[in-house]
């Protein structure tokens, strides 16, 4: 096959502070299917395209945040082999196993925290649990989606202090790509950068920012900007926080809008973008055109964006 | 690097009859961009998204037709294990290398002949020439695209009698998978098969026909189904001969418009598709619903479709 | 007020087959909403964003096809007056006034035949009963909506004989204006008249044909391109019988699919075309581009599109 | 004919600090097209899908601004009428006719000056140009369309202080109707009309001002929100200052994005909205929820949006 080795972000699990209000939020409003629940009281969901049996798993917490974020290797013996990788890296810290079953249908992962604060696990097998439809003779959407309904968790975007460390431990140890950063000064330091483990333009991307292990948006993938339209109308009518949006971004030309859960922590709803392959040339960006990068149409940052995180 | 091996669809090199005539479809109409002419008088032309030198060579001929196909490898030295991998498989023939330069700013390529008759190619070198923006602080897109202005070369489908020959080739020695396929009576006689090299739904097709060696259609990849209205109406303010379309394919889902060059070769341009990975469950449609599975919302296929190739 | 007399088609009165499965096309495919029943067993539906109390009555009957159209005046007034009208210009037959109550919740109605055969009618009064958000700070749609959803009925086209009868007293007693008009040979014959008394390209039209009071099609309004291919979708995934689309009229100008209800009656879903004003100079199509008129980039027109109607 | 009267905005005059800054940004960004030059040195222009010789004129001027908004009737009589209405009223000032050829290509204006200070026009000739197409079979839109390239010049928003005298002279004189409107505290007054002579949401709109005859935007018409984004996209790339979107309006529906000429004065694109009729019920907004109404997916008014105008 010829997409190997840590093949797409699997799942996320995020804090939050009111287990029912979050569920209403991540059902009804951004749209995706509940699949399951935990002796721990934890919410299991997936968006509709997507074949294994969770992607979001939300669990009541005092603090707002993500717990972990999770990525599928593309076989049992890739798990083994990029946990030895990392333990002989010297780049990741606290790691260990989580035992098969600790999440729903999920096989043991592997977790681990990055230099910049964040854990982040691998796993090989979730069971598949399909999309909806039959897969003889299929229909193209099954009927019957809710909300925004996402095809797909996309990505997470994470800030942290020690942004180099993790962009060498996700291209040196997991086999991601720079698709594109942001630059700053003279020296030209990174202060963001925009990884990519498939044809994406990313598949987790990162912000230099003073503390550790802050979380500031998970995103869902749209069809297309009119269903941008449509997530913004629902924003509104369920009287969602808006952050910003609809519009577009330089970084990735994804047409995106970004709102808050009950709990405050950010999500994304996007569709487009280009493809990526690994002989792409990467896009680098000067921090004097970060808001044009972030934000293209307006070409400055919101406050919020650059500050609320969780 | 996470994409390795057979990494996409380079180029495909078609007969025209007339040289004129085909330029001006494949550079106004169409909308690709014209970099380069050779010796032999063939004409090179790219999708604007596209950063290497071409993805599609015209050659002018008695008869329309595809002289090949190529796809990109990831390195040198996989283009070397490849081509012996060919050999040693029994399922190519007529295998040669062609030599650095006889496509301009093209490295050397490995052509072969699949069980279906038709020539492909490898390669692993060709110069990049960039999307017509800078690779720092580039803006989304280029400025004066024009006629449909497709990003990205993105598949062919081809007519060929030993299918089951071409998809173990395809499969077992480049790496492909099976993304969908079509069967055929109570043995399941794959008629058609989709496969991906990728996270398309398919980089390369093929149906099941009589004859070898026979094109049904190149495909460009538009941004959205509104792009694909705007191409139908260029195809009537062109006087461009329609195939079918507006309309979705049940495979792939992607929404898509048919047409001809001036030569009777089929072009398609299209938009949409869900993202495959390695771990999806192919899809199977049966003869009963061949019609919806090409057509979705006509279901039934018009006959220049199973008949007309060239 | 500027727009006076003759303002819009008010409801349309369709013949089917079987009253359950038409209620099931014409609420849950097309997703317009039952607003009551009357003591004939007739069903009366609108669509989301009107205001009045119904657009479209079903009524069961061995034949399908349409019992009459009807349009709304600006006041008792005008009604009166455009009565008196109709009957001194001998253009108008079986003339009739219709009670007040005969159709649900809708004042009297003064009824008469066209010179192509069809039972048009009149009506200055029935009941608002909104478009289910308050007239105080509304949302922008409502919640809940099904189906296609579309916003409006919209217009009808009628297949009939005497259509110069017809579009002379369309205009010269009604009101209306022929926005577009295709002619046939060298005399230049009105073989087809779209007529509006409104900003709209159309509210009704009229195609010659040997046979009086044929009906083609019951038209529906859309917000956009992205709906008629939603409308496309479901069309295959409730199995409904599809005539063509989606696609473009010349005429017009708008985005466009035409389908049948369970009784063979002809519906459309479009979006777009551009606005009337009265002073906009009149198009005219000649014969010889009909196909393009009509179906603007199939540039010819289907077997079914001339000759199916109810 | 059914729309009569005042039938629609025929044109703006607008003042710019600099001509040859303006006519590349309403001719290369907006897309509108060149049509004439006066011995003033005045500029015409038109948007691509009128007929008549223009709809915006640019005067240089020390200061930017509108000069006049100018509205079509249906005839010369009805001119004659209005002006008499006008003089009647006791709510118009400073009226005078404008001698034909005063404007390029246009018959004699009358200009009066409404409550709120602006200078409004009625004119009932102006020398039909075209829309670039012939009027027997066309296709559905000119090649070569440049910038945003709306259809249509739209409506203006004006500020000023008077609005209720504003008000009573265009529904009780002109024959405008107040579709929706803005009502602040316990008295409920009205802080924003928007009023239409047609079947659109407004022809021209105003919000309460302190002070008289300030501009706030003119408005062009786009097919759909993709466009919108297009149209977002080109204010980025020529580097044009944006006040705000892509977002929807509450009031109205529209899909809209704003930005600024280079002398400041404020321009709007936008799609969508519904069809009114006169007997549709009136909208109301109350001051708590202007944010929603105006910006419907921010909920909040941008400070800019309240206070630049020229």
């Amino acid at each position: 096959m010829a997409l190997t080795g840590v093949i797409r972000p699997g799942h996320v699990q995020l804090r939050v502070l009111d287990l029912g209000a979050a569920l209403t939020h991540y059902r009804d409003v951004l749209g995706l299917i509940e699949t399951g629940r935990d002796a721990q009281g934890r919410i299991y969901l997936k968006a509709w395209d997507e074949h294994d049996h969770h992607s979001v798993v939300l669990r009541e917490a005092d603090e707002a945040g993500m717990d972990f974020m999770g990525f599928r290797v593309d076989s049992p013996a890739t798990l083994e082999k990029l946990a030895g990788d990392l333990k002989a890296s010297g780049l990741a810290t606290d790691m260990q196993w989580i035992a098969a079953g600790e999440h729903l249908r999920t096989g043991k992962r592997f977790r681990f925290t990055v230099p910049t604060g964040h854990a982040i696990e691998l796993f090989a097998e979730k069971e598949k649990v399909g999309n909806g439809m039959p897969y003889e003779n299929p229909e193209v959407y099954p009927d019957d989606l809710k909300g925004m309904a996402p095809s797909r968790f996309d990505h997470c975007l994470l800030y942290g202090d020690d942004l180099d460390g993790t962009m060498k431990l996700f291209t040196e140890v997991l086999g991601f790509e720079l698709a594109e950063s942001v630059v700053a000064g003279p020296e030209r330091m990174h202060i963001a950068a925009f990884l990519t483990c498939s044809t994406k333009p990313h598949d987790i991307a990162f912000i230099r920012h003073p503390e550790k292990n802050k979380f500031h948006h998970a995103s869902f993938l749209l069809d297309n900007w009119g269903e941008v339209l449509k997530a913004a109308d629902i924003i509104t009518k369920k009287r969602v926080s808006l952050d910003i949006g609809p519009t577009r971004h330089g970084i990735t030309r994804g047409e995106t809008i970004y709102f808050f859960d009950p709990s405050g922590n950010r999500n994304e709803v996007f569709s487009g973008g280009y493809i990526y392959y690994p002989d792409k040339p990467p896009l680098v960006w000067t921090d004097d055109e970060l808001g044009r990068a972030i934000f293209y149409h307006d070409r400055k940052l919101n406050e919020n964006f650059l500050s609320v995180v969780t």
